[in-house]
């Protein structure tokens, strides 16, 4: 593949599906209530299928249960960097043959690696899907993975590492950030990988990597499109049907030890504006005791950063000015727990101090004073809204599927979404901000610029969790 | 063994040698100008033998170049597991017989484990070394490892984290401290293990580890007293000779990436004083561009803290009474990059503030004003001294050689240690802390007490390095 941009897990994705719903999305939005259809093959394999007949055409989704936070440290970036051998051709079908055909067939495909999981995909007019399910097979378990091939992938990568991560002072900031939050948790590596793990990876680490974790058994086949739910398991069954699963060894649970006072890092570079980052360690839905506060912190980022007229955007950078930008991150369909994560850049002739001290009294706001029901009613209505608009797109719909049943929440959450948002009260919103968004489990992490002599950057990006949270092939 | 001593690497270890000497130094100090004679078996073990002839003893140790440097995520912890495992038999002596039968030869033994080896070590009568030699052999790669006794080791090991560290607000606030500094460097991992790995971990793992480390061509055994070399080489290769060796795979490399700025962390708990900690990264012997620099840092060292004429405690513990303890710890001998450490106690009213100011200022001080030959000489002859008379320990010269040979420095470096620290100059102190002792590369921890609220913590110790760095077993 020649084309690799990068992708933040849930918000970039995100911007991916706008732009391809615009292409693809030709009918109404009754897509989202249709029908799902699970099977599973003999060999493991799950197989889900979601019809949608706006249009004649499919997406076809393969996810792997593995990503940059099944790795351990040495062997960081290995599961991006074995998504890029994945191009590099098995027995039956040499290097490049596979995208050559989706091509000549009038569809796309692309792969993306993520902390939890790595997919690979293709967009095809609906008769087309056995070619991308015959391609997906044989390279599921017959990867060849020549040594020059690899060796000369790797040096693709790096420069990708450089380009992304190196030579962009926030991506720099935000990958020291998340690893002095986490310590034991695999979230503090970065997706793409230490500098120099990657460099000393060889071919057997990925042949291994490959063998222990591409498997039917460790894998879901996610199909949504204008399709037949039984013509599509007739078809997995013949591509994928024959291929033996692996023993498959779980990774060792590596739960982060109690953090007991706020971190701050400062990473002083070469680079135009400054950049803060502030994490707080909150729980997913994978791992919340109580099931509601991971929709209520869903709801708490829709306040301060959904859109323009939420706190941030209104009171910070339109109101006083005080930033350029400021933004919220959270995944509550993480593996494992995460950081809620607000950002801001201040706005000329502001400090980083200032920026800083504006946040916190928003967030001194949200734990002081409820929000009003007519706030939140408005909120609760932009973040459904979003929802069932993302659900637009065949492409975002197999996506969250694809997650979903990844890290072991079941697709069924997604029917979940809309009802649980809106049961959500501004006393859950309080109480998630009182008890999680405090010192105790705060980290933040300060860019501060240094003159960049001549040596210019590339544009720095909005939001850096978008260049090294996701990569795509 | 029932008795378990925590051991910093070389702090501790100091104190023991200075322990066991007392015991043992009968005679005067050529001992340390004794010839090393080195052998090697077919099988790969290396065999270190110096004789000291001042009492009728041996000193044997075995020493393995795996420790928690060589862990991975997931697995933290695991070489000090195993360590404990090396008391619980093989089939010809079952759990336990070891220690007993060294007991009823008069001998006393132990082992530790630090971050770059695993050490096993017996003191007799030097006719009884057969023995030692015979039963240390013979758990080299016959270990039975039983689940039962494993499952129960496990839980004394967890108990002695919940005493070591989990107890010990300093200890944590130590262990978070290197967590923080180091990233990728394999030095974030605490010795002892994150809890949650150590819970996790199975005979199975464990045994895999001893499999892949515990050879004849990964050790090196070090016998220094009263013995002919000819016979230990002899005595070595009739008991080792027969063990097969293993094909070793080298751990990954794990560098960390630049630090480009100052990180700090607080950690609050229910404790009784403040505690202070300032690491800077620094280079060591292995790494060193110029190896002339950890020498530089050795006296650097001395300058602040050897002994009650250096600086902390005449100008900062006894002169204007800011801190009631202060310290440095820095270790040229680490296999990779390492901390200069500085801890420190504010002494009763006073802040960890206003020790930081103290701190800072003796830091600047190092780094504008070149030391004075008279001060830089005192200080050398005192490091000097304090290694010379540290030879005079049968033990702690095997425990140098034992080092040095395990990090790959070879035990040549030894002899070399007092002219090279003589030859250390004013400017060159004084260019190590301009280099070493900035901004940049520092983290800093600060214990913030919680009231104790009726828990008491077991009384603090001088320095948290002893109870995370090393562990006796």
């Amino acid at each position: 593949m020649t084309g690799r941009r990068p992708a933040g897990p849930m918000r970039a994705i995100h911007a991916m599906a706008l732009v391809l719903s615009a292409a693809l999305a030709a009918g109404a939005a009754q897509a989202a209530d249709a029908k799902v259809h699970t099977f599973r093959l003999d060999n493991g394999l799950k197989v889900i299928v979601k019809q949608d007949h706006r249009a004649p055409v499919v997406v076809s989704q393969i996810w792997y249960k593995v990503g940059a936070s099944y790795e351990n440290d040495g062997h960081t970036g290995i599961s991006h960097v074995l998504e890029h051998m994945m191009f590099k051709g098995t027995k039956r079908h040499p290097a490049g043959e596979f995208s050559r055909i989706i091509a000549r067939n009038g569809g796309r495909e692309n792969a993306f690696t993520g902390r939890d999981y790595t997919a690979y995909f293709q967009q095809l007019a609906k008769d087309r899907l056995p070619i991308a399910l015959k391609l997906e097979a044989d390279r599921m378990r017959h990867l060849t993975l020549p040594p020059k091939a690899f060796k000369k992938e790797l040096q693709v990568v790096l420069e990708e590492r450089r380009m992304r991560t190196d030579d962009q002072p926030r991506a720099l900031t935000y990958e020291q950030f998340y690893a002095t939050a986490f310590m034991a948790n695999p979230y503090h590596h970065p997706i793409i990988g230490w500098k120099n793990d990657i460099e000393h990876l060889t071919d057997a680490d990925v042949r291994r990597w490959y063998h222990d974790w591409y498997a039917p058994n460790n894998a879901t086949l996610v199909v949504v499109g204008d399709v037949d739910p039984k013509w599509v398991y007739g078809l997995a069954k013949r591509y994928f049907g024959p291929l033996e699963p692996s023993k498959l060894t779980a990774p060792k649970p590596r739960s982060e030890p109690a953090q007991n006072g706020p971190r701050k890092i400062t990473v002083s570079l070469p680079a135009e504006l400054p950049y803060l980052l502030i994490g707080y360690k909150v729980p997913v839905l994978k791992s919340a005791e109580h099931d509601w506060e991971p929709y209520a912190l869903e709801v708490l980022s829709g306040i301060l950063d959904g859109g323009d007229s939420a706190r941030f955007a209104r009171d910070l950078v339109r109101g006083r000015q005080v930033a350029a930008s400021a933004g919220t991150d959270y995944d509550l369909y993480a593996l494992h727990n995460d950081l809620f994560v607000i950002d801001a850049t201040p706005a000329q002739g502001h400090t980083l101090a200032q920026v800083r001290t504006a946040v916190d009294r928003e967030i001194e706001r949200l734990k002081s004073r409820p929000v009003s029901q007519k706030e939140l009613d408005r909120i609760k209505a932009q973040v459904v809204a979003s929802q069932v608009y993302q659900r637009d797109s065949m492409f975002y719909q197999a996506m969250q599927i694809g997650i979903l049943e990844t890290v072991g929440l079941g697709w069924q959450r997604l029917d979940e979404y809309v009802q649980r948002i809106r049961a959500i009260t501004p006393a859950q919103v309080q109480a998630v901000a009182r008890k999680y968004l405090v010192d105790k489990g705060m980290t933040v992490a300060e860019l501060k610029p240094l003159p960049l002599q001549g040596k210019r950057p590339r544009g720095p990006r909005a939001r850096p969790g978008g260049t090294v949270d996701g990569h795509m092939h």
